[in-house]
């Protein structure tokens, strides 16, 4: 490549860094904001996160026709072509991250108008925590090339999947307590699946960073807490 | 190009159409065991069923690596530009369809030694049934690059979002009828969610085959049978 082709091609990968640090920065807000609807039981709140999804869509759908333009274009090798892999699965991580705080929002228009268990979002909140920390972590890990950190990310998510065996536990003690609890607990297990799988997309931006900096795969098995096979849902023990 | 070149490049094609195919199979007969299992709350089959998926997984990351190999090697534009990027969008979609009816046995496995309430699974088989079909044609409308027939799996997903809205209020009526019945119908509840969302990720694949054969993105908004941004998760109605 001539120095001017070289200088182009960072420009590329540049502006590729740009719009998937934009998209993490969207979906974080979209996370918190959605979790303070869902504890306050904020309307208008919830709809704005809804409305900003489009946003991430748009913004994953550039991410990745621009590396596969530059992976057409410049037929990059190795560390390169790895820069554009990565952009194109962390894209799709964070459009789904983004996805699924918009669920949470979503489910807060439904519950609004439905007795209210203020205990039942206690351990939401916890997961909120975790999650967004991880969340965190993992955009951090990419901006800076940290494969430690990224490592750090993908050890902590079992906590994640141990707080959501509890919460779906207390939740149906909840619910069996009174059945009027029935509905708005419900809401409340469909969130906490959220959280959790938040957690799996941010573990698996670790796993891309990894890839990205040292060319290797993660084992396919992640950290649990209890024997595979029997967990519930995705990668989650719950 | 060469001549060669061409008729290489045609087989980098046909070896990816080859792999996409056979994960379709793999994922058309996860999902239709994971059900069977969890009608007959038949804990080997769910078994046989969670361990089927890492194949899949394997198969997914071959098809991204082959067309990402094929777009640097190649350069391709338009069409064959699209076919790359619709191999690598379809076999994720395809792989979460089996990650989803992973998550199905996996509740099996879970709810096997629970109080059984065979009339609460009525339901799901519907569902099952319209998704099974659903995926059957998205994946023959890939294999024929039949756009009419990719609309019509487009449009009758509303169909699936309607039937899981009732599912979860049937669902929800049988735990506030016995409080017994909660933890089972919970387990459920997720099962229908991933049923519904089986359904998003065949839709996904038509809007993939539509783009692959005309260029041209599908509208953002799906068919919904109520307004939008009051309906449950994901782009379902429940």
């Amino acid at each position: 490549m001539t120095d001017h082709t070289v200088k182009s091609y960072d420009r590329d990968l540049e502006a590729l860094g740009r719009r998937i640090s934009e998209m993490g920065g969207v979906a974080e807000k979209m996370l918190s904001e959605a979790m303070e609807a869902l504890s306050n039981l904020d309307v208008e709140l919830a709809k704005r996160v809804v409305s900003s999804d489009p946003r991430l869509d748009a913004l994953q759908r550039e991410v990745e026709e621009a590396a596969i333009m530059t992976i057409a274009r410049r037929q990059p090798l190795a560390i390169d072509l790895r820069e554009c892999i990565a952009a194109i699965r962390i894209s799709g991580d964070i459009e789904r991250i983004g996805d699924l705080a918009k669920n949470i929002a979503k489910r807060t228009l439904k519950i609004a108008t439905e007795a209210r268990l203020p205990r039942a979002i206690v351990g939401l909140k916890s997961m909120h925590e975790i999650a967004a920390t991880q969340l965190k972590d993992a955009l951090d890990a990419y901006a800076e090339r940290d494969v430690e950190r990224a490592r750090a990310v993908w050890e902590n998510d079992a906590d994640l999947d141990a707080l959501e065996d509890s919460v779906f536990r207390d939740l149906l003690t909840f619910m069996m307590e009174d059945p009027r609890n029935i509905s708005f607990c419900t809401h409340l297990l469909f969130c906490s699946k959220n959280l959790e799988r938040i957690g799996d997309h941010t573990t698996n931006i670790s796993e891309t960073i990894v890839y990205l900096v040292t060319g290797e795969a993660m084992p396919m098995e992640r950290p649990k807490l209890r024997p595979a096979g029997f967990a519930g849902e995705g990668e989650a023990a719950q």
